[in-house]
């Protein structure tokens, strides 16, 4: 079966189905600095872009990444009342929301090999003599949030990457994992994944160590010399499964304010088994000692050792004390009120707490949202006011698990649904030079105008070519899909609002580490700092033309169309899966989308059309939630059962055919479906 | 264009072009221990089958690596005074044969790092606590055979495997190795190609390690835990360009004899840039200062380092000096003359100098020879004479480039072309348990036949099965080509006698380290010692049946359906090529053959038609040598000019067409169609 869609090409990789944007359709003016035949830019257009300074990014960052600013910490209060008060004198309305939240920092940790031969991790990252913020008293040590404390020795057994195939390879070698401490290695899903994976399948501990093939010396030098982890690197993070309900463990569903009613930690689903992350250095001496079953060829890593399963041979103890406890969190909202559409919100976010430093993860994002403030602050110097409500919101505990945004969500869950009209994310806006992003189909035509019309950093072409130029090959740019792993994802799966999430990336191998600092970002990240200005030129358009036009900005042909293409795409890999209802749906939708966006927009039907547009994302969202997941209620993009972060289309009939659960399935299609005549309903109504 | 014989099938991997054996064509009768509806084995071949003992040959080869035995070393002469006593107990007519050979060995070596820091590479391979032979003074230590001696100081380019196409990669990133020193690793082709090619790059010197990824811990654990090559392991060896006359540089085309005329070794064609190979510990901090572009993806090797292609920073002085000098070497001879047929000569040989120990490499082969020479002594003992001659040849200087076996050839060139039916080479015979053997298509049909009757070390089941096990799905088991680097090559290249190289092989990463030792085999290669006395077996019953069957056990029909497969797949290859006369003159071989084989065997022709299948590998040897080729006479076979182990099939063709030389292309295939011709007639005219 083929795509029906005729201006639509099949790209060459993965799945996705896009379309040719013919020029037409563009929504605002914008004009041909990079692209032919456009209008001009607005005045105020050419002065948000003018806007962004990289000598004033650079400044903030260098604010931003003085101290390590965890979440909940004094430091990380620090950076909060210093994005409040520059969004004030931009000329922001601010508020500062706090929260009680559960979370662990760790007290004690202690890894060693007892057998064959004793070696104690050292657990730390030390200092770098290049890079004066490399040690700090005030870095948490590494380990692994949400670990419970705990005490255990056991043989150890390699893993690979920790999903469930690695599991079954090592049940078809016959070497079990009940009892034994489990190495695995970062990469190829959310690290939560591994923990949960592991304590299913009896494990008694969980070391998970960045092996240099995925972001180390097998991928270029390491810092200092360049930006890929060294040796003694070691990637902190959150262990939090999420299949769990995100946000603050004890208050799912609800904001965590003060007083609120709570679950006691033990019923909050939290990891059983004790977890250590670990540096490759620390994981070496193990990965050495193993003996029994030699690794499978696509297990083996960039480690000087013939990688082994493990033939009980090798004991580690692993000894663990955490301290849980509530600590307050602090996000701050700044909002410029819409003159015309004041419940109209155009939201914008970027989450602020970091591990340690988060040079890029997240203050590079944090640096250009107040580059964006500033920006708005200079057109609302001139008188200029928004046509609809813009909010910029600076996230805090976003790093334990979305928590921040989640509680923020919650807390407004009945006014965000009346009122959002997008939510546009950045979490680390730069890592180097290469444009991505990821979307609902229905914010793909917009954001490619904007990026058309945005200088890149090099200032010769825009961010869109930059984009284009890194896959000459593939027809269009492509748009990733939504799965978790920042703050879009209360928004998204939480509220059903069309997200964007974007960033500038390149070779980033110091992720959650001491080392993802501001010498990091100047040496190899932006030295010039004109990426951040980029990324922050390009947000600030967004939002203004999103804020401005008197159309929403949201395409839903676009949205139907890919919907379409998706359930062609799980017919062909189904062909046991009966399709014709979803099939039809999905046509009946883009024939309601086609007439709805044919029709020419009059004063009169605008507001409705509006409305419409507005509150199109929210027909994804089923009530019930998924079949067997707790976590997911969009039908459409759902965050992988087994990777977590990736986004799986579809999720809850993918699931449920994936247990074979017929039952379930026909559940599932019968969601989807119900979604899809909703929204051709409401389409055909307007 | 398809292949157009029945009977053949098209082999999945690789050119080659193999048939189905249906049974018929088998010469001597054979039962059926391993294969059905076969005729029993002779009572004496049931004997030669039980002789081999694997007790005997673990003492055999305790015995020959009791001390390193460098090539025309006291010790060497020791090992061949052993060997002789041997062949002579036996029953064996025995000779030792002196010739006096230029040989260098390593006086001074020094490689040290001058910049980014100084490191002084240590050049030796240390004591291991679990083998008792990892140290002796008589080791010569790590060198580059045929290095000059001199010193060069320059700035390091890591060139990956050394390869003409590796240069041009180079290039194109705008780096010469022009005056530098190129580091290289080991793999991919015989290392002589390494130096050459080098050289003409105008290289200053050259550094050659053995990388982990191809025979160290990414293929396994390394010795002593396991097989592969360890930290400070280094692989010596020959680094003479086999695009020089084989042998005694100095003697070429003749016997070096003492008072024979000998070039200067100016004249000699040796090397002329100074070369030490490396392990890669002494490796590591060069790789790891090196800066400039990094390396391309598949030039990266299992260090843990970014591999980079070095951008000037990095310095290293070599240092060396060489002992070159005339030196005596030691063939051993043993004939058992026959009784019938005296001057159809069946030649079996090995080499047993070592780099030091060489457990593997060769004295697992001259323990083998050992145990055939036994196994005969017994059917001796009974009063048992071959009916054609045997001959038991163990060669001196293989190591250094085939030259005890090549100056014999020179020394019996006439006697040889007159007298010579094959050739069998048994070289390293034991690493593992994976049998090989690679031969011209004439020996197939016998050697399947005698690998069906011959057990395993397993003793369940053939060598056959063993063979045929290790690659299921293929129709066939697939002979290998014989290109060069063991002393077949003389045999076939000089005299054009049908040849076969034979092994049992598995993980073996101590190649040319003096870790290839008494303890590697006994821990890795063959604890049992069952698989020596497999491979004597094998070889024995193979020559035996060729020494008794009536008819010469060589099919020519099988050799020129090869051919004119072989053909078809140039032709393939090369749609620009008018392969109409070759295809033709191939065509007309295979009917000839045909006929010839399809010809009672009477006692009239018998004679005639032996002469002709012992004569008949002469037809490919072109007097005037292939074009532009100074190493290679066989039409059909010959060493690779950049693989130098590897055969290239139809090689002057080939190498004139990777020339664009159009007359050398005529030439070349000029002299294919005549060589076809000839056999063609000759056929015919029996």
């Amino acid at each position: 079966m083929s795509c029906s869609c005729d201006i639509r090409l099949r790209l060459p990789v993965a799945g996705l189905c896009l379309f040719v944007l013919l020029g037409g359709g563009t929504l605002v003016p914008s004009y041909g600095k990079f692209t032919e035949n456009k209008a001009p830019l607005s005045a105020l257009e050419n002065q948000l872009l003018a806007a962004p300074s990289p000598e004033r990014a650079r400044q903030t960052l260098r604010t931003l990444t003085a101290k390590p600013h965890l979440a909940g910490t004094p430091e990380d209060y620090a950076t909060a009342l210093y994005v409040r008060d520059e969004l004030a004198k931009a000329g922001f309305q601010t508020e500062l929301v706090e929260y009680e939240v559960y979370l662990p920092r760790p007290k004690r940790r202690r890894v060693e090999m007892t057998a064959p031969m004793k070696y104690r991790c050292s657990l730390t990252e030390p200092a770098l003599p290049d890079d004066p913020d490399s040690s700090s008293p005030l870095a948490v040590p590494t380990f692994a949030a949400w670990s419970p404390s705990g005490k255990v020795e056991a043989p150890v057994v390699y893993a690979n990457y920790g999903l469930p195939r690695d599991y079954e390879l090592l049940e078809q070698l016959g070497v079990s994992v009940r009892g034994k401490i489990v190495l695995v290695r970062y990469g190829e899903c959310y690290r939560g994944v591994k923990a949960q994976v592991a304590q299913q399948r009896g494990a008694a501990g969980l070391l998970v160590y960045s092996d240099p093939k995925d972001d180390g010396y097998v991928q270029g030098k390491t810092y200092p010399d360049g930006p890929w982890r060294t040796d003694n690197c070691v990637q902190r993070g959150s262990y939090r499964a999420f299949t769990q309900p995100p946000g603050d463990p004890l208050t799912p569903g609800r904001p965590a304010k003060k007083g609120v009613p709570r679950l006691s930690p033990k019923e909050a689903g939290l990891p059983t088994i004790p977890i250590q992350p670990l540096s490759y250095r620390d994981a070496l001496p193990i990965l050495e000692s193993l003996r029994g079953p030699a690794a499978p060829k696509d297990w083996v890593g960039g480690l000087p050792v013939a990688y082994h399963i493990g033939g009980g041979e090798t004991r580690v103890r692993i000894a663990l004390e955490m301290d849980y406890r509530l600590r307050t969190i602090w996000n701050v909202i700044g909002t410029l009120p819409g003159r015309d559409f004041p419940d109209e919100w155009i939201l914008l976010g970027n989450h602020r707490d970091a591990w340690v430093y988060g040079a890029v993860d997240p203050s590079s994002g944090t640096t250009a949202l107040l580059e964006v403030a500033r920006a708005f602050g200079e057109l609302l110097k001139q008188g200029w006011k928004p046509r609809r409500t813009i909010k910029l919101c600076s996230w805090d505990a976003e790093e334990y698990g979305l928590i921040g945004s989640t509680e923020w969500v919650e807390d407004h869950l009945a006014e965000l649904r009346e009122k959002a009209v997008c939510y546009l994310n950045v979490d680390s806006a730069v890592s180097g030079d290469n444009f991505r992003a990821a979307a609902v189909p229905s914010l793909w035509a917009i954001t490619i105008s904007v990026l058309q019309d945005t200088p890149d950093a090099s200032g010769t072409r825009s961010l869109y070519a930059n984009w284009r130029a890194q896959d000459k090959d593939a027809p269009e740019v492509r748009f990733g899909k939504l799965g978790s792993g920042s703050d879009y994802t209360p928004f998204l799966h939480l509220v059903g609002v069309a997200c964007l999430d974007m960033s500038s990336t390149g070779s980033y191998g110091v992720y959650h580490s001491t080392y993802d600092s501001f010498r990091w970002m100047e040496k190899f990240g932006d030295p010039s700092f004109t990426r951040h200005a980029a990324m922050a030129r390009a947000w600030a358009l967004l939002a203004f033309r999103l804020a401005e036009s008197s159309r929403i900005a949201l395409n839903l042909l676009d949205y139907a169309r890919e919907i379409e293409c998706l359930a062609q795409e799980l017919a062909r890999e189904y062909p046991q899966l009966d399709s014709t209802g979803l099939l039809d749906a999905a046509r009946d939708l883009t024939i309601a989308a086609e007439a709805f966006e044919a029709e020419p927009e009059t004063k009169a039907t605008l507001a409705a059309r509006n409305r419409l547009r507005q509150q199109f994302e929210r027909f994804w969202l089923t009530p019930e939630g998924l079949p067997k997941r707790y976590d997911a209620r969009h039908v459409v993009y759902a965050p992988g059962v087994f990777s977590g972060y990736g986004a799986e289309v579809f999720s809850g009939i993918r699931y449920a055919l994936a247990r074979n659960d017929a039952e379930d399935t026909a559940r599932a299609l019968a969601q989807v479906i119900a979604a899809l005549k909703q929204a051709t309903q409401a389409l055909h109504g307007c």
